[in-house]
């Protein structure tokens, strides 16, 4: 009943958003090894889509998009990005909104504003896994986190916009170092390695990796080691944010030399 | 008169465009070793813009920075990139539709829909700049190449815009070896070197730069030398459309081990 009424009222508040323009969030949570993204099932049917929402009349577009995440995740500190726009006039937004609202027992007029053509903004996050609570917003019932290399059907173009992500997290992951926002405070070279290998989805030479890692004289080497186990305990690491700042900020060409 | 008319048809044309949405291109072009940029001047006022635009209601936003552009070069198969979208709040669009008309003799009535507040699609372009033809917008009474490096200052957010095309043309300078659509079809590694100079707005060793770039193997050395000059003559080049496509098919932590 609730739930209803919460979705009455959003449907009555035209007023309160920027027309035309919506915000979807690419969640990654890395987690034994898997790259996850977390999804949410529209009430009453098997919908899945991106965790996503519209952007206030007097909001920054960046705001919502952290909005809408704190209240996916509920984390507020979080590595959030930008990275491309939706535009296609195919997307079917008009279609969909009238679908969910159906499949809730609501008939919407013709030509209600959320039956209209809307302007997605994508954004990805870097979440700690371990640290998320996934709740679900108003017109959904659950919310999972999902394999990316095993994704379900999604609604609309939102397994394009993954898939965009995925690329762009790709090109980052040298570029601006952001791997590091996936793993835990201290990892060994094996799990950044692992992580490395999921997001590229392929295997890399240990010994390149690791020299390659090295050589970028970004990590700090702890003295802990992990205790326990027969194997020869291996070597924490810590990401060094200043280095990795100065490293960043010393130009591509030069540093491949 | 015709001009006037012009404004005045626009500023009712409402229902054409799709709400709260524009686009702004930034045009890059390569001449005498600078980097240049396309920039419109509003009629009546010396307030200098990118080229932009709105969104028609049936149409793709990648399809409407493709119309912009060609309006405005003349050119129609222009190498185009979305690269960032611009939503923050104090953008001031909302200040700006009406200096524009007032600027013009139009009063826009309080709320008119070209007042109100846009989010911006920024795409940016990399011409062959002996190809272009400017021509100015219905607002615009010229529009003209400014080196990048001493940029006027700009209306709205234009000059962060520029800014942001910037830092993604060099980003991509290696990751999608886009600079070559810069150069004419055939260059020498010279002409290369400077170009690469000229966007990452630093010298670059000529040895190490000619390795790289060579090592590469996205480069066809052609017979052809230039004619004439006292100076030993060096090779022309030509980028190799299949052996770049391969390149950048092979990804990154592979490619640079």
């Amino acid at each position: 009943m609730q739930r209803s009424t919460d979705m009455n009222k959003f449907l009555s508040s035209e007023q309160d958003w920027l027309p035309s323009l919506s915000v979807d969030c690419v969640i990654f949570g890395f987690h034994e090894n898997e790259l996850k993204v977390l999804l949410l099932t529209f009430r009453h049917t098997d919908l899945l889509a991106l965790p996503g929402g519209l952007v206030h009349r007097q909001e920054d577009v960046d705001d919502a998009a952290k909005r809408i995440l704190a209240e996916r995740t509920g984390l507020a500190d979080i590595y959030l990005e930008q990275f491309h726009t939706f535009g296609q006039l195919g997307r079917g937004s008009d279609q969909f909104g009238r679908k969910i609202a159906k499949a809730n027992g609501i008939d919407l007029p013709p030509d209600h504003w959320f039956t209209r053509r809307f302007v997605s903004v994508g954004y990805y996050a870097l979440v700690d896994f371990s640290r998320v609570i996934p709740s679900p917003d108003v017109f959904s019932e659950s919310i999972d986190w999902y394999d990316v290399r095993e994704l379900p059907p999604l609604v609309l173009d939102h397994s394009l916009i993954v898939q965009k992500a995925l690329d762009t997290l790709r090109l980052m992951l040298d570029h601006r170092l952001i791997g590091f926002n996936l793993l835990p405070e201290m990892f060994t070279m094996g799990e950044l390695q692992r992580l490395y290998e999921t997001i590229l989805g392929k295997k890399l030479l240990r010994t390149n990796f690791q020299r390659k890692m090295l050589s970028l004289e970004i990590l700090e080497r702890l003295d802990k080691k992990w205790t326990g186990g027969a194997h020869k305990a291996p070597y924490l690491y810590r990401f060094d944010t200043k280095k990795g700042e100065e490293y960043l900020n010393n130009g591509d060409l030069v540093r491949k030399e």
